[in-house]
């Protein structure tokens, strides 16, 4: 289990979801929010899609890799911003069905990166399905004028 | 230089990009296609921003990603059809200014598997930095339902 | 669980990785094989490491990587051979200690493509860590002179 | 083009390669370092292979991520050192041949983290082919006991 520096934890990871503009486009929600971990949420619709009628590999990682973010800032001392270093994504299926779900772990914090896995499942009526796996390294900031979470 | 197998190239990665309804929400658009390689360009606009003002990495990546599966796209058969198996991305720099430039091109085309790279850049007035880098594995879909581009 | 399509998985596993002659060259072997796991454990020894002293990552990669592919090859129809196609890995912390022990397992087991993903631990006495995580892409061959398993 | 911090960054790479043990038992050994660049060769040899005869794909990242890391640390201030976060390869063709070449430059520098990609080309007699392609992302330490270069 993780213990979070900041006491304040979810509603700073919240504040700063809120912030994520794009996430208002594209239909995602934060639902869950624990030291470490958060869980967001992304109902399947049309102008999200690729060509064969998915959710686009792109968007599918724009809700992993803030999963990955927020679960790493949750773990963060107050003051402290987030960027992603880099990741990967795995494609296990096609992202269809009533929405996504993407959930991500803190796997390791560093004082100064934070590795992170998000797992992606669609859910189909009462069917779930892992769609896709990501890896990714988040920097803390700390001190840097404008980057604060 | 790659030579495509398909003479009618252009116009099949055109014509598949064009139902990619995610771009139309994310504001992109495919400005160059060749053989192996294509580009897409994107405005910098305040609905595809993360916390800090900068356009979300999710969706630099929905860019790279359809700027390699398109370079790979453009040297397959006739008839098929492609899919992302796995990207990974790494984030150099905030990806800022006037808009966004991804070049994908092969690097290695196989009958089942294409390996792609992609370059990001940013473009501030005269001003254009390298902004992320990715390596995509691409997936030949020949005979499946529904799945052709 | 997974369910193997070959009842003789485990000795064409270990068949198959006794051929590796690099696994004597570094001190590797095979300690588990289940339907769609393997463990490989690796004695920390000067020969193996770099400038610090901690076990290379390219030889942690190399536990990692093999865990992957034989996790994957235990799901394969018989004859069938394994080839990685890519692997991305996380240090988490220097490979130091008694011995690694590389756990993968099979994320998804498609016709074609296996993902699979590894966990190295460093034992230290009675202590484990967690060093790395890999996730990797694997490919099924079918029907290639000379790439059988 | 990279400017170095440290004149003496050529004797300081090679000092630090030749204490990288894995290398002799390997057999590979660093052939050019430049600002910003390394290469790296190997020869094909039986102790280093896979089942198929093959050079195994942890050996050829041991020499990829050991281009990128030393490319890293050729423009990292006098006593820094040098360790690798996460690196991701893939393997586009079988490691066969004479001997392997890793050449690895660097992408982006910053103050704590640099990016790296690494070309891994097999020469047989007067042929040379890309056989693995690898993004790399390498931490520079300060002021850490016994992690210096």
């Amino acid at each position: 289990m993780h213990r979070p520096q900041d006491p304040d934890f979810e509603a700073r990871v919240r504040r700063s979801f809120g912030k994520q503009s794009v996430m208002e486009t594209i239909g995602a929600r934060m639902t869950e929010v624990a030291p470490g971990a958060t869980t967001i949420a992304l109902a399947v619709a049309p102008h999200i899609c690729q060509q064969h009628g998915f959710v686009h590999a792109g968007i599918v990682s724009t809700i992993a890799d803030s999963a990955c973010g927020y679960a790493a800032l949750s773990l963060m001392p107050a003051g402290a911003g987030v960027l992603t270093a880099e990741f990967k994504i795995n494609l296990l299926a096609p992202a269809a069905g009533d929405r996504l779900e993407a959930r991500g772990r803190v796997v390791r914090a560093g004082r100064m990166l934070t590795v992170a896995q998000a797992e992606v499942e669609a859910i189909d009526g009462e069917r779930r399905k892992t769609v896709a796996v990501m890896t990714a390294t988040l920097v803390t900031l700390e001190g840097r004028e404008g980057i604060a979470d």
